[in-house]
């Protein structure tokens, strides 16, 4: 697949998630293997201080990673498991995350995520992820449409 | 620290989080050193195949976990890390994610994380995690109010 | 397969595994779903302080949640990917990892383990660990021997 | 601490831990905030079909995000966590794993573990791992001693 199918795939699949529109996500970019999901930050995504809450950067680990996943084995994929770190709060008025592939076969891949704020221009890495993505069988993806 | 009172800890910091209101996550209880979370399914939840979203299983897993580990070490926690498996689709009416303390020091706790799908009265295991839930300094945590 | 069978596949792969050999493993028992790996603690699996090195405890949970994998799998699995907290100083005469199946499909296994030391008869929770064990085609398998 | 004077505190740790002489790790080298842990392959490494044991990668990313961590951290430190994802079968003459600081704070860091095989000069990334280093408490670290 060329990278503008892979992107149009992945936005079509954010597109289609009610739980991504509730959340603001939106898919900025795919190149070089990096998919590049974007959330402004609101009000509503934050936690009882003032920073995103970590099941939002969770999510978007969690997307990114299946995009990222999805650009290797086709579009029919999801995430079997991830492992994520927080390492700094997570303030700003942007959140990327930026994932990609470490290594694919035919039925998964193992994905990597970063993901940052954008404070004033500045980046700052919040936390990072590490996953596994698996095809479904098209059989079985046809059959949950 | 009374279940009661580690109960009303637990409901007073979910209150307090713009993003678990919405998810409409609420406490169900706190017994025999387990957190009940719940969360009402709803469509908003859901990702394109009209099941409920794997954010929203990792949101629940994340903070049924920091509420485990609050149990252990004080209203002032967070969570550091954790891993997730995703085992089944989930579909059902309402979601119950149930977290408990594996091993706790003074710091850090370990927690573990069911999350369930109730669909017409039976509960099917969807995920499962593991993760660490730190205590902040109470110092830290006065500046981060 | 019987309790008996998949205890002496789970043997026969330990007999054939020159590291498990090195470490001194071996299958002690699998009943109730629960793979039972047993290695005696001699001053070789030692780390610095005079504990048990975490990679030997790392080691006893991969290879317990491999053969609770194969359980449900059949002999050719391998795991794809596990997480490991450790919780407490290992210290003792004997580790026992004891693994099981938490949800099981055709390809792939989710399984979960504890690793104890035992210390003048009593039992410490030393890691627990959670992973994902993956059957092998048998095509693939053959290939490998 | 200079680069030198970490690699002579790993170096120093690495032997002084029985297993890792078992296993038979040396440290190779410290720059650029990557530290590359070093361990000659021999049969007594394998699992069943002839490639290296997943515990012995285990083992090397595990002490290698030590190392790590150790080089934010100071010398007393042991990890508290970690994943593991396995890529490739592990075939070659030697284990190669490079490890480095993604995160630190005064008490514990996010280290990153790449696992590589060479055979016939070429290196092949056969794991990936993520994990947290903790620091230890002097006064502790003096007990243990």
């Amino acid at each position: 697949m060329s990278n503008e199918a892979i992107f149009q795939m992945g936005q079509k699949a954010l597109d289609s998630q009610p739980f991504s529109q509730l959340i603001g996500a939106k898919l900025a970019s795919y190149k070089d293997g990096v998919v590049e999901l974007e959330i402004p930050v609101r009000e509503e995504l934050f936690q009882q201080n003032k920073f995103v809450h970590g099941g939002v950067l969770s999510y978007a680990a969690d997307n990114a990673l299946t995009f990222a996943g999805g650009s290797a084995l086709g579009p029919n994929v999801l995430t079997s498991e991830y492992k994520i770190n927080y390492l700094q709060p997570a303030i700003g008025e942007k959140i990327i995350a930026r994932a990609r592939v470490i290594s694919a076969g035919k039925r998964q891949a193992v994905c990597q995520c970063d993901v940052f704020l954008v404070y004033e221009g500045e980046e700052t890495l919040c936390a990072t992820a590490l996953g596994t993505i698996a095809a479904i069988s098209s059989e079985k993806a046809n059959k949950e449409k």
